[in-house]
Protein backbone atom coordinates (compact mmCIF):
# COMPACT_ATOMS: atom_id res chain seq x y z
CA UNK A 1 0.00 0.00 0.00
CA UNK A 2 1.88 3.62 -1.14
CA UNK A 3 0.66 6.34 0.57
CA UNK A 4 0.29 10.03 -0.50
CA UNK A 5 2.48 12.86 -0.52
CA UNK A 6 1.22 16.65 -1.22
CA UNK A 7 3.48 19.28 -0.97
CA UNK A 8 2.55 22.94 -0.22
CA UNK A 9 4.71 25.76 -1.74
CA UNK A 10 4.76 29.49 -2.16
CA UNK A 11 5.76 32.66 0.14
CA UNK A 12 5.37 33.00 3.16
CA UNK A 13 2.57 34.69 4.28
CA UNK A 14 0.29 33.28 1.68
CA UNK A 15 -1.91 31.55 4.53
CA UNK A 16 -0.55 28.37 3.35
CA UNK A 17 -0.50 27.08 6.96
CA UNK A 18 -3.77 27.79 7.64
CA UNK A 19 -4.44 25.65 4.40
CA UNK A 20 -2.49 22.66 5.90
CA UNK A 21 -4.12 23.12 9.11
CA UNK A 22 -7.57 22.65 7.27
CA UNK A 23 -6.38 19.44 5.43
CA UNK A 24 -4.62 17.86 7.75
CA UNK A 25 -8.30 18.24 10.01
CA UNK A 26 -10.18 17.07 6.88
CA UNK A 27 -8.38 13.92 6.23
CA UNK A 28 -7.99 12.74 9.84
CA UNK A 29 -11.82 13.22 9.74
CA UNK A 30 -11.59 11.02 7.24
CA UNK A 31 -9.60 8.46 9.48
CA UNK A 32 -6.75 8.50 7.15
CA UNK A 33 -3.06 8.49 8.82
CA UNK A 34 -1.72 11.85 8.49
CA UNK A 35 1.48 12.53 8.63
CA UNK A 36 2.85 16.60 8.92
CA UNK A 37 6.56 17.66 8.13
CA UNK A 38 7.56 21.09 7.44
CA UNK A 39 10.75 21.94 5.40
CA UNK A 40 13.57 23.11 6.06
CA UNK A 41 13.78 20.43 9.03
CA UNK A 42 10.98 18.06 10.55
CA UNK A 43 13.59 16.03 12.40
CA UNK A 44 16.31 16.90 14.77
CA UNK A 45 19.27 16.44 12.67
CA UNK A 46 17.42 18.92 9.66
CA UNK A 47 16.42 21.49 12.51
CA UNK A 48 19.89 22.05 13.40
CA UNK A 49 20.39 22.66 9.65
CA UNK A 50 17.25 24.89 9.33
CA UNK A 51 18.90 26.81 12.26
CA UNK A 52 21.93 27.78 10.08
CA UNK A 53 20.17 28.81 7.04
CA UNK A 54 17.43 30.86 8.79
CA UNK A 55 20.13 32.91 11.26
CA UNK A 56 20.26 36.06 9.72
CA UNK A 57 24.23 36.58 10.98
CA UNK A 58 24.97 33.91 8.07
CA UNK A 59 24.35 36.31 5.33
CA UNK A 60 27.71 35.68 4.04
CA UNK A 61 26.16 32.30 3.25
CA UNK A 62 27.44 31.50 -0.87
CA UNK A 63 24.56 29.80 -3.26
CA UNK A 64 26.35 26.43 -3.16
CA UNK A 65 26.17 25.67 0.29
CA UNK A 66 22.54 27.21 0.59
CA UNK A 67 21.54 24.83 -2.12
CA UNK A 68 23.47 22.06 -0.57
CA UNK A 69 21.94 22.65 3.17
CA UNK A 70 18.46 22.48 1.70
CA UNK A 71 18.89 19.64 0.12
CA UNK A 72 21.10 17.83 2.94
CA UNK A 73 18.45 18.61 5.66
CA UNK A 74 15.99 17.22 3.01
CA UNK A 75 17.43 14.31 2.35
CA UNK A 76 17.46 13.11 6.06
CA UNK A 77 13.71 13.70 6.49
CA UNK A 78 12.93 11.76 3.31
CA UNK A 79 15.29 9.13 5.48
CA UNK A 80 13.68 9.06 8.56
CA UNK A 81 10.03 10.10 8.02
CA UNK A 82 8.58 10.75 4.57
CA UNK A 83 9.95 7.56 3.00
CA UNK A 84 9.06 5.21 5.68
CA UNK A 85 5.50 7.18 6.43
CA UNK A 86 4.61 6.65 2.74
CA UNK A 87 5.76 3.14 2.41
CA UNK A 88 3.36 2.35 5.77
CA UNK A 89 0.58 3.95 3.63
CA UNK A 90 0.24 7.52 5.07
CA UNK A 91 -0.80 10.50 3.84
CA UNK A 92 2.24 12.86 4.05
CA UNK A 93 1.45 16.74 3.78
CA UNK A 94 4.90 18.67 3.72
CA UNK A 95 5.29 22.12 4.09
CA UNK A 96 7.63 23.02 1.13
CA UNK A 97 9.99 20.56 -0.43
CA UNK A 98 12.54 20.12 -3.85
CA UNK A 99 10.35 22.69 -5.61
CA UNK A 100 11.35 25.60 -2.88
CA UNK A 101 14.68 24.77 -3.73
CA UNK A 102 14.30 25.24 -7.90
CA UNK A 103 12.43 28.58 -7.28
CA UNK A 104 14.31 30.19 -4.38
CA UNK A 105 18.41 28.71 -5.34
CA UNK A 106 17.30 28.35 -9.09
CA UNK A 107 15.67 31.01 -9.99
CA UNK A 108 15.95 33.21 -7.32
CA UNK A 109 19.76 32.85 -7.07
CA UNK A 110 20.60 31.40 -10.48
CA UNK A 111 21.88 28.16 -9.55
CA UNK A 112 21.54 25.75 -12.22
CA UNK A 113 18.49 24.06 -12.64
CA UNK A 114 19.89 20.58 -14.02
CA UNK A 115 21.99 20.91 -10.78
CA UNK A 116 19.09 21.22 -8.64
CA UNK A 117 17.44 18.61 -9.73
CA UNK A 118 20.11 16.28 -10.20
CA UNK A 119 20.88 16.61 -6.47
CA UNK A 120 17.19 16.76 -5.77
CA UNK A 121 17.24 13.09 -7.09
CA UNK A 122 19.20 11.66 -5.18
CA UNK A 123 18.32 13.28 -2.11
CA UNK A 124 14.48 12.57 -2.44
CA UNK A 125 15.39 8.96 -3.06
CA UNK A 126 12.54 9.77 -6.66
CA UNK A 127 9.99 10.01 -4.23
CA UNK A 128 7.96 12.98 -6.16
CA UNK A 129 4.42 14.43 -4.42
CA UNK A 130 1.49 13.10 -5.82
CA UNK A 131 0.37 16.84 -5.42
CA UNK A 132 1.44 20.14 -4.86
CA UNK A 133 -0.27 23.03 -4.03
CA UNK A 134 1.14 26.91 -5.04
CA UNK A 135 0.12 29.72 -3.18
CA UNK A 136 0.50 32.77 -5.52
CA UNK A 137 0.30 36.06 -3.79
CA UNK A 138 2.35 39.32 -4.92
CA UNK A 139 5.96 39.36 -3.65
CA UNK A 140 5.65 42.54 -1.82
CA UNK A 141 1.53 41.69 -0.24
CA UNK A 142 3.33 38.16 1.17
CA UNK A 143 6.30 39.95 2.29
CA UNK A 144 4.10 42.66 4.24
CA UNK A 145 1.66 39.84 5.52
CA UNK A 146 4.72 38.43 7.70
CA UNK A 147 3.97 40.08 11.31
CA UNK A 148 7.24 38.26 13.19
CA UNK A 149 10.79 39.37 12.60
CA UNK A 150 11.74 38.13 8.85
CA UNK A 151 14.67 35.29 8.52
CA UNK A 152 17.54 35.61 6.33
CA UNK A 153 15.82 34.33 2.98
CA UNK A 154 12.85 36.86 3.72
CA UNK A 155 14.89 39.57 4.32
CA UNK A 156 15.85 39.49 0.79
CA UNK A 157 14.85 42.78 -1.24
CA UNK A 158 11.34 42.69 -3.42
CA UNK A 159 13.34 41.85 -6.81
CA UNK A 160 14.29 38.04 -5.70
CA UNK A 161 11.25 37.38 -4.36
CA UNK A 162 9.86 38.93 -7.30
CA UNK A 163 11.57 36.00 -9.50
CA UNK A 164 10.69 33.20 -7.04
CA UNK A 165 7.11 34.22 -7.67
CA UNK A 166 7.91 33.82 -11.20
CA UNK A 167 9.75 30.43 -10.82
CA UNK A 168 6.53 29.49 -9.21
CA UNK A 169 4.48 30.28 -12.15
CA UNK A 170 6.60 28.69 -14.21
CA UNK A 171 6.65 25.40 -13.00
CA UNK A 172 2.95 25.34 -12.54
CA UNK A 173 2.66 25.45 -16.03
CA UNK A 174 5.36 22.63 -17.05
CA UNK A 175 3.84 20.29 -14.73
CA UNK A 176 0.09 20.76 -14.50
CA UNK A 177 -0.89 17.64 -13.41
CA UNK A 178 1.18 17.57 -10.75
CA UNK A 179 0.75 21.40 -9.54
CA UNK A 180 -2.01 23.44 -8.97
CA UNK A 181 -1.49 27.44 -8.68
CA UNK A 182 -4.16 28.87 -6.39
CA UNK A 183 -4.28 32.70 -6.57
CA UNK A 184 -4.34 33.89 -2.77
CA UNK A 185 -5.64 37.63 -3.61
CA UNK A 186 -9.49 38.13 -2.91
CA UNK A 187 -10.22 34.49 -1.93
CA UNK A 188 -11.27 33.43 1.78
CA UNK A 189 -9.70 30.78 3.42
CA UNK A 190 -13.34 28.58 2.46
CA UNK A 191 -12.92 29.77 -1.17
CA UNK A 192 -9.19 28.44 -0.79
CA UNK A 193 -9.95 25.37 0.82
CA UNK A 194 -12.55 24.39 -1.44
CA UNK A 195 -10.03 23.98 -4.53
CA UNK A 196 -7.64 22.15 -2.02
CA UNK A 197 -10.34 19.73 -1.19
CA UNK A 198 -11.72 19.02 -4.64
CA UNK A 199 -8.05 18.42 -6.07
CA UNK A 200 -7.01 16.04 -2.58
CA UNK A 201 -10.61 14.10 -3.28
CA UNK A 202 -9.46 13.46 -6.58
CA UNK A 203 -5.93 11.78 -5.71
CA UNK A 204 -7.77 10.10 -2.85
CA UNK A 205 -10.06 7.86 -5.30
CA UNK A 206 -7.84 6.84 -7.56
CA UNK B 1 49.95 35.81 -9.77
CA UNK B 2 48.42 32.10 -8.87
CA UNK B 3 48.86 30.61 -5.25
CA UNK B 4 49.18 27.33 -4.13
CA UNK B 5 46.80 24.75 -3.27
CA UNK B 6 47.93 22.33 -0.72
CA UNK B 7 45.93 19.65 0.71
CA UNK B 8 46.80 17.13 3.76
CA UNK B 9 44.55 13.87 3.77
CA UNK B 10 44.89 10.67 5.95
CA UNK B 11 43.12 9.59 9.03
CA UNK B 12 43.45 11.11 12.35
CA UNK B 13 46.00 9.54 14.13
CA UNK B 14 48.65 9.99 11.45
CA UNK B 15 50.88 12.94 12.36
CA UNK B 16 49.06 15.23 10.21
CA UNK B 17 48.89 18.13 12.18
CA UNK B 18 52.38 17.80 13.01
CA UNK B 19 53.39 17.63 9.57
CA UNK B 20 51.19 20.88 8.24
CA UNK B 21 52.82 22.81 11.33
CA UNK B 22 56.21 22.09 10.26
CA UNK B 23 55.24 23.27 6.46
CA UNK B 24 53.87 26.31 7.88
CA UNK B 25 56.81 27.05 9.14
CA UNK B 26 59.04 26.29 6.66
CA UNK B 27 57.11 28.45 4.28
CA UNK B 28 56.90 31.28 6.39
CA UNK B 29 60.65 31.30 6.88
CA UNK B 30 60.80 31.44 3.15
CA UNK B 31 58.38 34.47 3.26
CA UNK B 32 55.92 32.89 1.54
CA UNK B 33 52.27 33.71 2.97
CA UNK B 34 50.75 31.37 3.69
CA UNK B 35 47.21 30.52 4.96
CA UNK B 36 45.95 27.24 6.94
CA UNK B 37 42.97 26.43 7.38
CA UNK B 38 40.81 23.02 7.93
CA UNK B 39 37.57 21.41 6.35
CA UNK B 40 35.18 20.65 7.92
CA UNK B 41 35.05 24.37 8.83
CA UNK B 42 37.65 26.85 8.91
CA UNK B 43 34.54 29.95 8.21
CA UNK B 44 32.19 30.68 10.90
CA UNK B 45 29.15 29.00 8.36
CA UNK B 46 30.99 25.95 7.70
CA UNK B 47 32.26 25.84 11.79
CA UNK B 48 28.32 25.71 12.32
CA UNK B 49 28.25 22.54 10.10
CA UNK B 50 30.76 20.88 11.18
CA UNK B 51 29.65 20.76 14.53
CA UNK B 52 26.34 18.77 13.26
CA UNK B 53 28.48 16.30 11.66
CA UNK B 54 30.92 15.31 14.26
CA UNK B 55 28.56 15.56 17.26
CA UNK B 56 28.20 12.09 18.24
CA UNK B 57 24.36 12.65 18.65
CA UNK B 58 23.58 12.65 15.10
CA UNK B 59 24.38 8.83 14.50
CA UNK B 60 20.92 8.71 12.59
CA UNK B 61 22.47 10.91 9.85
CA UNK B 62 22.22 9.27 6.34
CA UNK B 63 24.65 9.00 3.92
CA UNK B 64 23.03 11.24 1.73
CA UNK B 65 23.28 14.50 4.63
CA UNK B 66 26.06 13.40 5.31
CA UNK B 67 27.96 14.04 2.31
CA UNK B 68 25.69 16.95 1.10
CA UNK B 69 27.30 18.90 4.90
CA UNK B 70 30.72 18.51 3.78
CA UNK B 71 29.87 19.75 0.53
CA UNK B 72 28.02 22.50 2.02
CA UNK B 73 30.86 23.44 4.24
CA UNK B 74 33.55 23.04 1.67
CA UNK B 75 32.03 25.31 -1.05
CA UNK B 76 31.46 28.38 1.92
CA UNK B 77 35.02 27.79 2.57
CA UNK B 78 35.95 27.85 -0.91
CA UNK B 79 33.96 30.86 -1.38
CA UNK B 80 35.13 33.03 1.62
CA UNK B 81 38.78 31.82 1.95
CA UNK B 82 40.58 29.74 -0.58
CA UNK B 83 39.33 31.27 -4.23
CA UNK B 84 40.14 34.92 -2.59
CA UNK B 85 43.69 33.48 -1.10
CA UNK B 86 44.86 31.79 -4.48
CA UNK B 87 43.80 35.18 -6.51
CA UNK B 88 46.25 36.80 -4.24
CA UNK B 89 48.66 34.34 -4.82
CA UNK B 90 48.71 33.26 -1.35
CA UNK B 91 49.66 28.96 -0.24
CA UNK B 92 46.96 27.57 1.10
CA UNK B 93 47.74 24.70 3.13
CA UNK B 94 44.32 22.70 3.74
CA UNK B 95 43.32 19.81 6.66
CA UNK B 96 40.90 17.78 4.10
CA UNK B 97 39.43 18.61 0.55
CA UNK B 98 37.64 16.63 -1.55
CA UNK B 99 39.61 13.97 -1.51
CA UNK B 100 37.96 13.27 1.92
CA UNK B 101 34.42 13.19 0.87
CA UNK B 102 35.75 10.63 -1.93
CA UNK B 103 37.02 8.62 0.56
CA UNK B 104 34.65 8.59 3.58
CA UNK B 105 31.30 9.16 1.80
CA UNK B 106 32.18 7.31 -1.24
CA UNK B 107 34.66 4.17 -0.42
CA UNK B 108 33.86 3.84 2.77
CA UNK B 109 29.66 4.58 2.65
CA UNK B 110 29.36 3.83 -0.82
CA UNK B 111 28.06 6.93 -2.01
CA UNK B 112 28.09 7.26 -6.06
CA UNK B 113 31.47 8.24 -6.82
CA UNK B 114 30.37 10.38 -10.14
CA UNK B 115 27.75 12.22 -7.70
CA UNK B 116 30.62 13.29 -5.36
CA UNK B 117 33.11 14.38 -8.34
CA UNK B 118 30.32 15.90 -9.95
CA UNK B 119 28.90 18.17 -6.95
CA UNK B 120 32.45 18.43 -5.85
CA UNK B 121 33.40 20.46 -9.21
CA UNK B 122 30.65 22.87 -8.21
CA UNK B 123 31.60 23.77 -4.69
CA UNK B 124 35.21 23.49 -5.41
CA UNK B 125 34.56 26.24 -8.21
CA UNK B 126 36.92 23.44 -10.27
CA UNK B 127 39.93 24.21 -7.97
CA UNK B 128 41.93 21.59 -7.39
CA UNK B 129 44.87 21.18 -4.75
CA UNK B 130 48.58 21.18 -6.65
CA UNK B 131 49.50 18.68 -4.41
CA UNK B 132 47.89 16.12 -1.76
CA UNK B 133 50.03 14.53 0.83
CA UNK B 134 47.89 11.24 2.22
CA UNK B 135 49.30 9.97 5.75
CA UNK B 136 48.79 6.30 5.18
CA UNK B 137 48.78 4.20 8.46
CA UNK B 138 47.48 0.96 9.10
CA UNK B 139 43.68 1.44 10.28
CA UNK B 140 43.55 0.51 13.65
CA UNK B 141 46.92 1.84 14.57
CA UNK B 142 45.50 5.52 13.26
CA UNK B 143 42.27 4.91 16.19
CA UNK B 144 44.88 4.04 18.75
CA UNK B 145 46.68 7.11 18.08
CA UNK B 146 43.30 9.10 19.00
CA UNK B 147 43.70 10.37 22.89
CA UNK B 148 40.96 12.49 23.06
CA UNK B 149 37.21 11.19 22.73
CA UNK B 150 36.69 10.12 19.20
CA UNK B 151 33.91 12.03 17.11
CA UNK B 152 30.87 10.65 15.24
CA UNK B 153 33.09 9.57 12.33
CA UNK B 154 36.00 8.28 14.00
CA UNK B 155 33.46 6.11 16.10
CA UNK B 156 32.48 4.04 13.30
CA UNK B 157 34.30 0.10 13.30
CA UNK B 158 37.37 -0.88 12.19
CA UNK B 159 35.77 -2.47 8.67
CA UNK B 160 34.59 1.27 7.63
CA UNK B 161 38.35 2.87 8.88
CA UNK B 162 39.96 -0.25 6.44
CA UNK B 163 37.71 0.84 3.46
CA UNK B 164 38.79 4.95 3.58
CA UNK B 165 42.36 3.93 4.12
CA UNK B 166 41.90 1.79 0.71
CA UNK B 167 39.89 4.51 -0.97
CA UNK B 168 43.37 6.64 0.18
CA UNK B 169 45.27 4.27 -1.48
CA UNK B 170 43.51 3.65 -5.12
CA UNK B 171 42.92 7.68 -5.29
CA UNK B 172 46.96 7.80 -4.76
CA UNK B 173 47.57 4.93 -7.52
CA UNK B 174 45.09 7.38 -10.19
CA UNK B 175 46.72 10.80 -9.83
CA UNK B 176 50.43 10.16 -8.90
CA UNK B 177 51.03 13.36 -9.95
CA UNK B 178 49.04 15.36 -7.71
CA UNK B 179 49.08 12.67 -4.59
CA UNK B 180 51.79 11.59 -2.72
CA UNK B 181 51.24 8.53 -0.14
CA UNK B 182 53.25 8.99 2.97
CA UNK B 183 53.98 5.62 4.76
CA UNK B 184 53.88 6.84 8.05
CA UNK B 185 55.02 3.32 10.53
CA UNK B 186 58.52 3.48 11.20
CA UNK B 187 59.24 7.03 10.60
CA UNK B 188 60.24 9.70 12.18
CA UNK B 189 59.06 13.06 11.93
CA UNK B 190 61.92 14.71 10.65
CA UNK B 191 62.00 11.75 7.90
CA UNK B 192 58.36 12.13 6.58
CA UNK B 193 58.74 15.97 6.37
CA UNK B 194 61.90 15.77 4.20
CA UNK B 195 59.62 13.94 1.90
CA UNK B 196 57.22 16.70 2.07
CA UNK B 197 60.04 19.42 2.03
CA UNK B 198 61.50 17.95 -1.57
CA UNK B 199 57.58 18.04 -2.63
CA UNK B 200 57.17 21.17 -1.95
CA UNK B 201 60.29 22.74 -3.37
CA UNK B 202 59.27 21.01 -6.78
CA UNK B 203 56.46 22.79 -7.00
CA UNK B 204 57.48 26.22 -5.44
CA UNK B 205 60.29 26.31 -8.51
CA UNK B 206 57.84 25.78 -11.36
Amino acid sequence: MAGKFITFEGSEGSGKSTQIDLLNQYLTEKQQTVLFVREPGGVSISEDIREILLDVKNKGMCDATETLLYMAARAQLVHEVIAPALKQGKIVLCDRFLDSTVVYQGYGHGVDLDFIRQVGRIVTQNIQPDLTFIFDIDAQEGLDRIKREKDRIEQRDISYHQKVRQGYQDIARQEPDRIKLIEVAGKSKEDIFAVIKESVDRIMDV
